[in-house]
């Protein structure tokens, strides 16, 4: 008998008629001869009701209380999905983060997960019970309600599954899997079948939104199998494992797309020791985080250099006064910003042991005419920062390049 | 500086601008040398949204998962008016049952509170904040989340005062205080002042829905002055406090009514002993509560006789199969049921040292023509079940016989 973690993410729980969709499957897995334990997420559109009711109060809610409101939204839906598989005729019992005791951090709203008690799980599945945990959320060593940040039931499915040894992380989402690149886009794209923790990572990080990058991190550190599903089908989805010998002979996995970055650009910067490091430690010191960075020297006045880097548009939107201070700090001329970009990555183990992988890719931009704005490389993923009218262009272009429509 | 406890129900918080107020008066109290404690009920409407969820899943969800469901309605108003009390520039922090530590026995939906820890609302008070507790709500010994029933955030608020030694639990609702009669019935119904505790004990479960009735049980047993009040004026409202000797001149406090019960007649019964013991054992066995009972002698057949009782409507309406096998073990030759009755009652301390009360009442009723078909009585209370029809003349004759239109 082995033990499943089946996750089920705001529209799988959305409404009472999928709350028993959600049920019957959880007890079809029973009945296949597995413990099994249900993690989920609120209904779809209720944190952002209820983080509208407090925004309603005030621009700037109290983390720790924005979080004892939030957390409500997982609640319910804990409590309706045991409902639900009782209402079916089995067993099953709701489990809170404070209840299983999801030990965290205090950083409310943005929560890390420290320790988890496995016990309370363990005798609810004992009884032959299904235990429905409420995810996003934990408890701090003071007792006080946190929650993980969006996304966060992933982070709770993975660190449940690594805590109780399950022999899988099943996560039941609206697509039937990881796909080579957004299908939206590029009609070609096809479902993978199989995909190393590396990769999933960077596509994660990199702007494909089936999974929250910390639970990814979690799975490969602690080796959880991940099934990523569609909870409206029965097909296998795609299975995130640790690397294997088989995975190397795909050069490229997948083709991400993220649009959620903006180019800045600082002119003529004083070119002494010392700048740059301290251009980026003052923007780090206001949790801006920097992605591609690009130094050249300007063509006019000697010790002069310019300045290219992306920021999260978000971020963006806060931070300009604060970034045009910093750009006077270190001297610059002008700041300029372009929020029409988007950042093109290819990912792939296989770029480890095959050479002239970026030089492929840049070759297959620039004969769709495409002007590369900035680069990015790390040892399994190519990014380039191009303009944002070529983003369809740019990712059919890589994904049929690099064959990915077809199977390998 | 003293301890005041001040409890919100659902129409009080029922909107962000209502708690806004809810923060100005809370914070009032403590800029006037109080310690402020604040327990709050759900939004209004939230209680019955999440009940709704779970009925439409299933008629009977089980009950522990329903107080899971039920218990976020108070924590997102414990949430809330935490945040409007620091959007007002004051110091608050919330507290869950579980998180004070409102111990309860396990009957899940209708839990009774065994024990409150009141360690954690000392520290927050000790910190200058103001402690926003979700009412309603409680935990067991396992751990599991608790709810006190309808009106439960009442108990909550009285039973903390008594934990934390208030020094006056305010209860704040839409009307500004325990009337001598329902306002809406009686235009001369006049607001009392001073109410001792059994009073309000009778009226509350005579009728007067505007304190739950364990809240005032509770208040009774330990001495915790209750205030009744508006949450839409400043005026004084009713002091619900112990039997002073001022009260006792004053004879009857206030006139209730109820329709909620209905008349049971159970027509020639088998006139042996023990038959009505039985009858009424059966009867306690299904939960049905019992009120008026009367036993007459038939006036045909010697060994036969009739009972009258009365029983909530709610549980008629559930147990009419059941009442007719029980009347049928008793030998009843007929069962007739009469829903269109109210019982009206005269509640005073008074009556316990004036004589002739009950048979005035009687007068008052047999003057305006009205058949009584029942009457209990207790030591500081009369009721007379009556024809629906005849409710507002009988309270209104009755407010005027007594003479509770005038201050006395």
């Amino acid at each position: 008998m082995s033990l499943i973690v089946q996750k089920f993410g705001g529209t799988s729980v959305g409404s009472i008629e999928r709350m028993r969709n959600v049920a019957r499957r959880a007890l079809a897995t029973q009945k296949a001869g597995h413990d099994v334990v249900v993690i989920v997420s609120a209904m779809s559109g209720e944190t952002n009701r209820l983080l509208g009711l407090a925004h309603e109060l005030t621009k700037v809610p109290e983390a720790r209380e924005m979080d004892v409101i939030a957390a409500t939204g997982e609640q319910v839906s804990a409590g309706l999905v045991a409902m639900a598989i009782q209402a079916e005729g089995g067993k099953a019992r709701s489990l809170l983060g404070h209840q299983v005791r999801i030990l965290t951090d205090d950083a409310f709203t943005k929560a890390r997960i420290k320790a988890i008690d496995s016990s309370k799980i363990t005798e609810t599945l004992k009884r032959g019970e299904i235990a429905v945990i409420a995810g996003f959320q934990g408890v701090d060593h003071h007792g006080d309600i946190t929650t993980l940040g969006r996304g966060g039931s992933d982070t709770s499915a993975v660190a449940i599954a690594a805590a109780i040894s399950a022999s899988a992380c099943e996560i039941y989402t609206d697509v039937d899997g990881v796909y080579t690149t957004d299908p939206n886009v590029c009609p070609s794209a096809r479902k993978i079948d199989r995909i190393s923790y590396e990769e999933m990572l960077e596509l994660a990080s990199l702007g494909a939104k089936v999974l929250q990058i910390r639970s990814v991190e979690i799975a490969m550190k602690y080796g959880v199998p991940l099934h990523v599903r569609s909870s409206f089908s029965e097909a296998e989805g795609t299975w995130v494992v640790k690397e294997e010998s088989a995975l190397e002979e795909v050069v490229v996995a997948g083709v991400a797309y993220d649009k959620g970055e903006a180019r800045v650009h600082l002119v003529g910067i004083e070119d002494k020791p010392g700048m740059v490091a301290d251009l980026f430690e003052q923007i780090a010191a206001k949790h801006m985080s920097v992605d591609m960075i690009i130094q050249t020297a300007t063509t006019g006045a000697a010790e002069r250099a310019n300045i290219t880097f992306t920021v999260a548009k978000t971020d963006l939107a806060r931070g300009k006064a604060f970034l045009e201070e910093v750009a006077t700090s270190v001297g610059a001329r002008e700041v300029r910003y372009d929020e029409d970009v988007v950042k093109v990555s290819i990912v792939g183990l296989g770029m480890r042991s095959h050479a002239g992988v970026a030089s492929k890719m840049f070759r297959i931009l620039a004969n769709e005419g495409i002007n590369i704005q900035a680069i990015a490389t790390s040892e399994i993923k190519v990014s380039c920062l191009i303009a944002a009218k070529y983003t369809e262009l740019a990712v059919r272009a890589l994904h049929d390049g690099f064959g990915l429509g077809q199977k390998t």
